[in-house]
């Protein structure tokens, strides 16, 4: 005997990446081949009508009822802010995926455009769940064993110890439906892990997390060396720290391709070594799954928004996809609330002295 | 004719690496041996001083007048903080050598010992020069082209917008000395470049920093994938978001080498590869020079303290050597009054709103 499932409704909006729809659309055609989403799921391509349908037929979508088309004819662009984007674009497909999310037509809204106008628009037309106040943009990472979440890489950059305590708990029940751990192990990066340093917010959150007792596996704080090592699953820290280690990882990485890139194609000895060792290269990337976990949910409003890299192509668009499916099949967004009021009455029992 | 070189008096603590003293040693003779120091200048070797000339004995240091001995028996552990160091171990050799800067027996001091105790102990006995209130520790890092100068990197993690524009001002005059860049652009990190992103902290900072219009070439907001590319040449953040940046990024380079290193160890072919782009890793390590920036100064204090990582090799501690020769050849200190006197002029001269 099978349980019926849930249909989970899934706006893709379609005209943000880097890539154009056609990479949007091939993940939708992705997502309904390769079965990441359910039989009872429904996604809506959202963006140019005229356009999204050409597309559909051509990756062989089949026009059933899985599928369905919103038109949004305009286009965020890089240079929009929130409120440039909201005031002039209020037909863009980002914004009408938003507002489909707000009206409850779809249950999660997957975008790989502008992430400020995603925040901006996310954080004031959906507002933010009972019991949070700000939202945060979890990435997952890799690491020497898996994988783990860091959150807030840039939603609220000035969070509060409250804040921090909130991320920890959307962290944690994201981790279970996006990384398959039963009971997540939460650390706080900061700067050093004898208690008393990082400052007072830290030491705030440090005693809040730590009273928070059974109901969260808080390992303490964390270094920044600690987080690829086997210590936690989910690093919590603010959106502006956390925004940062992301972007300076990302160029170190851009760094090194284009210093070591170049020279092994214009070489003809290396060009060799490169070629011999090039499974290693595949087996590195099958690691640490850059395109497995393309997408980053901003957590704590009403309602899941998916960002996914502005340069995804379609498998990382697809598993925005995935990961936005799973947490609603794990009613993340009813446990958060939850577990966000046991947080704060946590918080409201121990007030900052 | 040739001018007379001020004479600059170095103390190097040497039982603080990890590599023990041998390697602080042998990185004396090379600073001898390769004109790192001027023949005015003066080294003291600060730690057992049985050891230690046996050591120098070893690697033909000259006993002349350039080389001096202070017997210091105790040693900072690696679990010890700057309060137990200073109760218990007053006669360790880094705090001996920070006695004797505070003294003023030498103008400088390089140890590669336990990091939270050289700040802290730098700070408490030192104390801040004038018109600075918080040291800051400098990081030299490589980017695409060249290095650049990262700070604070953990000294100060709970910097206000003040400490910040003292950073700016202690980091371009470090950036001249070490980097040889005559006028250094300085960039403030943050999480986006329009004015008004980061949050309060960032934005007084921002606008200090334009206040100061010629004093400082100052070229607004980076983005932390910005500090790889030739955006600025001094990267101004607060002691927590730096740490946790150094820290992760030697985190990722760690662990791409725990993936990859065994499996070319062991795989014939991929040794082959790697054996045939040795060249190349060589050719980038060469770019990247490590050892050629392995000291970070703690700018801000009476006194120059150098710190080198506590892994440096006797090449890293030669580094920290020359670099702390330079800024003292530079006049670092003097000038660093100076214009932290002028930056403070400008902060008095636009209140916090």
């Amino acid at each position: 005997m099978e349980t019926p499932q849930a249909a989970h409704r899934i706006a893709v909006d379609c005209m943000g990446g880097d890539m154009g729809p056609s990479e949007a659309v091939a993940a939708v055609a992705i997502a309904l081949k390769e079965g990441l989403v359910g039989p009872q799921d429904h996604l809506v391509l959202v963006g140019n009508e005229e356009i999204l349908r050409l597309l559909a037929r051509e990756h062989r979508i089949r026009l059933s009822a899985n599928v369905s088309f919103r038109h949004a004819p305009a286009i965020i662009a890089p240079d929009d802010t929130p409120m440039t984007a909201m005031k002039g674009k209020k037909d863009a497909s980002m914004l009408v995926a938003v507002e489909m999310l707000k009206a409850g037509e779809v249950d999660a809204v997957v975008s790989t455009g502008n992430t400020k106008v995603l925040v901006g628009a996310g954080t004031i037309r959906l507002r933010a769940m009972e019991g949070a106040e700000r939202p945060a943009l979890a990435a997952i990472m890799p690491r020497r064993e898996g994988h783990f979440v860091m959150l807030d890489v840039g939603a609220n950059p000035e969070a509060t110890p409250e804040h921090l305590v909130h991320n920890a708990v959307l962290g944690r029940i994201y981790a279970q439906s996006a990384l398959g751990i039963a009971d997540p192990r939460v650390g706080l990066l900061t700067v050093g892990t004898e208690e008393g340093k990082g400052g007072d917010r830290i030491n705030r959150t440090h005693a809040l997390l730590k009273a928070m007792g059974e109901r969260i596996r808080y390992v303490g704080p964390v270094e920044g060396f600690d987080v690829f090592g086997n210590v936690c699953d989910v690093v919590v820290t603010d959106g502006f720290t956390g925004n940062i280690i992301i972007k300076t990882l990302e160029g170190m990485v851009y760094m090194v391709r284009d210093l070591v890139g170049p020279k092994v194609r214009y070489n003809p000895v290396y060009l060799a070594g490169g070629i011999a060792m090039f499974p290693l290269l595949r087996e590195l990337k099958g690691h640490l799954k850059p395109e497995r976990y393309g997408g980053a949910p901003l957590l704590g409003l009403n309602g899941l928004v998916m960002k996914a890299h502005g340069s995804s192509n379609r498998h990382g668009i697809a598993s925005a996809i995935r990961l936005g499916r799973e947490a609603l099949e794990a009613g993340a967004g009813r446990r958060m609330r939850e577990e966000l009021a046991a947080a704060n009455a946590v918080i409201a029992a121990h007030p900052a002295a």
